[in-house]
């Protein structure tokens, strides 16, 4: 730790005026080895967080300042709750500083910069550091998170999809032929808090309550993360083609990925709950739910689970994998803090033992 | 009727792009003596009114187009559904061509002008119009809409204050002694679809759903309105102080406005359920619920109806009068279709056969 | 008509305590040729339909009687808005006496008795009358409704699903090539009306709102009639798997379908988007959303509309469908009035001139 | 502490498979200083607690037992989050062994044994311990709750309208003459949660979405409590009419009450911004906001926090106090858990640093 004669990791927020950056003062407020010591917003400077978030009053009571690269460098870490484009601007600064830098936008998620400059629509600034920076999915990535000085931390339908596919795609590869088909249908739901803080007329309570759609049909940026994930970070040895469909569903946090995939008759023939359970046995926070209890995204809410049911039908030769998650944890904020937890060597679940918020 | 030769009333409504234009098309659509002529809007002039509203498509095909006054001036009746001070700056060249005016908003609601200005903010361009408009509350003013030119259409909240209010107000009125104490509470509660269709923040789903919020608590242009309508409209013989208090509720449409009263021991004498009734027992719009049924905004979701429940406890001393209905339907659109069928003389409910959608 | 001296065709609604009930009477009290003259529950005979439905209040004074199939038969017309299984014990007597059947519950939509039995875990009562009903889907079966005298109401999902699928699999039969994959997956989603109004824990608003979650995964009742609509109705040369998992929203109405399919190298070379429009062109309740409009279900709601979204990907080989509906109207008592209105030779719309409620 | 050998409070739970229950679990959990030991329920014995409530699945592996007497007693505190009449039937055992019982359902709210008869329909069966018995507002009743061995949990709507209240009744009871109004109304409104995990008909979401209703107008039991609280908690000096009349919010947690109260002169001469502010100054739990800012319920969500808005215009001589809460937590889990750290000298906010839910 940058800090050592802090008893806390001292912790910057780069931007916390949106829903991630509230979440991650929601958690990081009871965490016992971090302190919120910088907290910036080009708009809101001057004034308390709670005077935006009235949620916080009693609970937080750091007030925001402007951004300057000076202040971020005295923290031991810090994290960018920002539109994409602006963590990448600060980052090669920070790490030269010996502060780590944790992206819950998509400047470090990518690692192809071409993919990157065609869906974000943006030149990248630190190639070099994009480069270095690595996918934090500690379930998937533990061992590299914790050496590393920039993580870009996953988008929320990429977690769900990833780690739902990790035990078809790691049990895969330790075959020769196929168990699933090439097509991987991934029919995925959200909260509308995953569009964020933004005054947008199709996100007023009076156009999306009470209604269902589909959104981004023609191509999501999270489609190639979700690929990228499936090919480099799993190191799929069977080409798939992915096809991804998010949809928006009248509430606030929440989001819940139906995986289609169709069993070959080598795939018939596993076991795959077991195979999930036994994927996920060690980890804190994948909740493989036992056979027969379907997922609920309520399961999840505004705690860190990722709760996952699988059912398998060998006469329809289908497998169908259920991911739940909350999208602002840990599709966002609570996996951004287990990241933090991972890269100090910390225990993971310090200030993540928020409990599902039921009913 | 103006256009004499035509089967149809001929009908322009401007702004037809907000909450209460759509519902007019809505309502106007299926209205057998009605047509919609001109839709006028000036940020959509070009598109069909489908293209914004796609629950249209099969229904209304007529587009937008700019507004000009010539052309509103080919209709027999136009609507407002404009935000304030617009109706006020077309009313006098609409009326002196023979076209009547009805106006959604508040340029002709409030008979004081310095009351107008000091709650809206603005200067009244016409307030010789606005001295001659009539206030369009069938229920108390069916005689001079019928003969009006410009009939200003109640707010909301007015809509459900004053005839909850009236019947009280009325038997008062006959009597030497109040019924009632001298403070009215109004606690009254709006579906966000008051708000209208306008991408605030505080209206997105994430920030009003799950949620319940007073507003306008230091004053609310409606409550000037509201004493308007006791004073002068039900003509109050005993001076009152009205209380308004106005609540954001996480549905889209609805409106409740429970009425708090103190009964003095002559209010105690008499039976307001059986007031009630007989008020309004020759009304097509305005139900009276039998003693000991609530009324939920649902009831009315969607329809034309204000309904009514009221509470008598003598030993406690309250009178408790609980009106809802639907605010965009009797508080907005309905209402103003309404007044239309009063001023041309065709039968009240046409077009407005709505039933309520339940659930 | 059998009641030829009247004006009105004579209407029973058998068990309109549901929401499909009360949705019929909703939709047959604005109908300009029928008239409800008979409505019966076995638990609230004796009470006015609006003492059940307080939204009735104003436009119904019909009340409930106990079922009486001597009364039933006085009707041109019988309603089944009931559970699986009644509508079979009436059917045999009813048609008989020259009373048309449409039930809105499954007695009649399966062909197979097998499958009916298997799935509904009845014994069918009348295996000769469920051989001459009719599937009522108009868009598909319209000149066999139009002489029937059973017809079974189709479910919600299969009413999405089968119109969804329509285009393509006549385009396919026309071919001697697949167009699409085998695998059809249909990922279905629906409001909480669906599941009926009863009073079951898991859907209480505390249970359900904020949540989404996957029901039926490991079969569903629609799936047979899916199966039976692709193979026996549209009689698809080519065979195929169907997957079909439905999930719950939290919203009252709606139901949207995303139909995954994977396109051939022959189907890629077809427009689907011109092929939809011209599937329907004719249809009055089926609307093909113009290229790049996504549907969403407010666009239907209240009202008799299926909305079809279509998007066409060659480079992903994929084409995915989105069949929106108010599970309510098109995916029950919509169709049931214009199955209705096409076996009484009435101009198909009648009565289902109701407007989308938006917002 | 009886267990003095244990490091933690060994807490019993009776009944927790209801909304209070699973709150309490949530909250105890990460307690710093209590443990779960036991949880019963009659009809989930031999189930864990996270089979019934999958949102606990990692959190919480007790599993329910039978209600055992004996079992119970070797707690240190047993908290009923039962219906009444449950607890009154175990405190006296419970008591006479050393154990401390908190009631959160009514057995021990009201000290008028009629009163508790006529609201609640039953006799009590332990009138002495019910004198005995402490009322567990701890920001009135601090010393008293501190040396209890049973602690009533109040009533969620008393829990606004007493600490709305009592600021202003203190105040008044420092004076001569009164500073408000007789007539004290309390507009009262609640998420659903407030009516339980119970089956009923008008709880389903497809009845109580998008829908606003009062009800228990004639009369709801919490206004003895509220009237109890006024009079013998606060002794108010002055004698007044309550008026107490609750709503039901689409959502599912949260109350908000408005209290609409009259300012004689002498009232209308004081600061009541500054006066609310001082009377909470040193409490941790309840949060007068700044002037102008109007509470919200989600500002608590989740939350133990009450908040307060304060609004006063001496022109109409009004003041309105809007008191917002969860009601779940402050209003019966949390505030119960706060009860216990009084009752066992410990830090008032332990366990009990849950941020508030926002979005």
């Amino acid at each position: 730790m940058k800090n050592s004669t802090h008893s806390h990791i001292q912790v910057g927020i780069v931007g916390g005026t949106g829903y991630t950056g509230v979440e991650l003062i929601r958690l990081l407020s009871n965490h016992p080895n971090a302190k919120i010591t910088l907290l910036t917003s080009r708009t809101e400077a001057g004034k308390a967080a709670s005077e935006i978030f009235p949620s916080l009053r009693g609970v937080c009571d750091v007030a925001f300042s402007d951004a300057d690269i000076e202040a971020l460098k005295s923290c031991d870490v810090v994290f960018f709750a920002t539109p994409h484009g602006v963590a990448m601007k600060a980052a090669r600064e920070l790490v030269a500083s010996g502060t780590k830098v944790i992206d819950l936008a998509a400047d470090f998620r990518l690692q192809d910069l071409a993919e990157f400059e065609k869906w974000y629509g943006l030149a990248h600034e630190c190639p070099d550091i994009m480069a270095k920076a690595v996918y934090g999915l500690p379930e998937v990535n533990r061992a590299a998170i914790a050496k590393a000085d920039v993580v870009g931390n996953p988008g929320c339908y990429p977690t769900t999809a990833i780690l739902g596919l990790k035990p078809v795609i790691d049990s895969q590869n330790t075959q020769d032929e196929a168990l699933i088909d090439k097509r991987i249908i991934i029919d995925a739901k959200s909260g509308i808090s995953g569009a964020g803080r933004s005054a947008k007329l199709n996100l007023i309570f009076s156009e999306s309550s009470d209604n269902f759609s589909a959104y981004g049909v023609a191509g999501h940026r999270h489609l190639p993360e979700i690929r990228q994930g499936v090919e480099t970070l799993l190191q799929s040895k069977f080409a798939h083609h992915i096809r991804f469909v998010p949809h928006l569903v009248p509430m606030i946090r929440g989001m819940y990925s139906t995986i289609h995939l169709g069993l070959t008759d080598a795939g018939c023939a596993l076991d795959w709950q077991a195979i999930f359970e036994k994927a996920y046995a060690d980890e804190q926070f994948v909740d493989v739910l036992p056979k027969g209890l379907l997922p609920e995204t309520r399961m999840s809410r505004a705690s860190n689970f990722l709760r996952i049911g699988v059912h398998q039908d060998n006469d329809e030769g289908v497998l169908t994998v259920m991911a739940v998650q909350d999208n602002l944890v840990k599709g966002a904020a609570g996996q951004a803090v287990q990241n933090m937890n991972v890269m100090f060597g910390l225990d993971e679940k310090a200030g993540l033992n928020v409990v599902a918020v039921v009913p």
